[in-house]
């Protein structure tokens, strides 16, 4: 009894991990792929700052949107699966040991290009925020704030994903690597060294 | 006895990765830190690249020297515990989860630091590389071009460290979760519910 409420929990956790982990995505993919502002110069001279100028953030709206479409997807797997029910005579061990793996490394991924593309936007907009006058990189934020704003926004939000999609990638850890421990009693977890070094 | 071999080979598999993590992050951290140019114009004004000129470097040698030196430290462990060997009296299974998931911990957030730094210093890398002449951001590997040839050297060896990292966290996860599976006679394994959604 202990065991399904557990069950439950880490189920309730997932599902809610993976629609924070989509709302999120989408906000950050909208706000930065919609970053734009024109600024004109002597009454005549236009010049426009869009997110395309920055390939970090044009990773960042491939990341984003990447992980809004799949999260998407997996909670409605996850919402159809949990309404049908799996019996023990539908689901083989086998087969929930190769779903489970495809989830981990789908997820594991995820958490990590998310994380590369956000990194790399921060990165990205620190340079445009401050400047790197040593390199005579100069900052633009002065100049195009509402655009800097509106790229923040898209960040704080990619970086509420990232941490969804990291605590992900730990449920679905979980989920696939303890269907490798039932052998307490011959082996890693007798010897207890299987773990401990 | 398939079981302890399996178990070698994850301890060996566990050893090789951090030493390899070990050696290419230390290879990182002094390619980056060492890196430095003087250029010299007009015969009199002299003008120094250092990777101090780039926050995003300075972070990936922070990031890859605290690789190194825990990869050092954790191989040490690893080398101590296997040479000491574990036997089933004095490991309990509370203490094998408790180390097992300290070590998943930080595998798992080194493995995040270390890629975040990755991204970071290769979007650094770019503009440093082509430039972006949409925001004034001009390109300066033309005039420091054996810095740039080493910095690229260094963000090499930082792939290879962070490829690694990933694996060792993979490995990592794998120690932990395990031990969490022995109630395949009641729990998720049974149903298959746990791992398929």
């Amino acid at each position: 009894m202990a065991v399904a409420v557990a069950e439950r929990k880490v189920k309730v956790a997932e599902l809610s991990l993976r629609a924070i982990l989509c709302v999120l995505s989408a906000l950050a993919a909208a706000l930065v792929a919609t970053d734009t502002q024109t600024k004109t110069f002597f009454s005549s001279y236009q010049k426009k700052a869009t997110f395309r100028d920055m390939k970090a953030m044009v990773f960042l709206v491939f990341a984003t949107a990447v992980a809004a479409a799949y999260s998407l997807l997996q909670a409605a797997r996850c919402c159809v699966t949990a309404a049908r029910g799996v019996s023990p005579t539908t689901a083989t061990t086998k087969r929930s040991r190769a779903m489970a793996w495809c989830v981990f490394s789908c997820d594991q991924a995820l958490a990590y290009v998310v994380l590369a593309a956000l990194a790399a936007a921060l990165q990205a907009s620190v340079i445009a925020k401050r400047g790197q006058p040593e390199l005579q990189w100069m900052e633009i934020c002065g100049m195009y704030g509402a655009f800097c704003r509106q790229a923040g926004g898209g960040i704080a939000s990619a970086v509420g994903a990232a941490l969804a999609a990291a605590l992900l990638a730990f449920v679905s850890a979980f989920n696939v690597f303890r269907l490798y421990g039932g052998d307490k009693s011959g082996g890693a977890a007798r010897n207890g060294g299987g773990a401990t070094w």
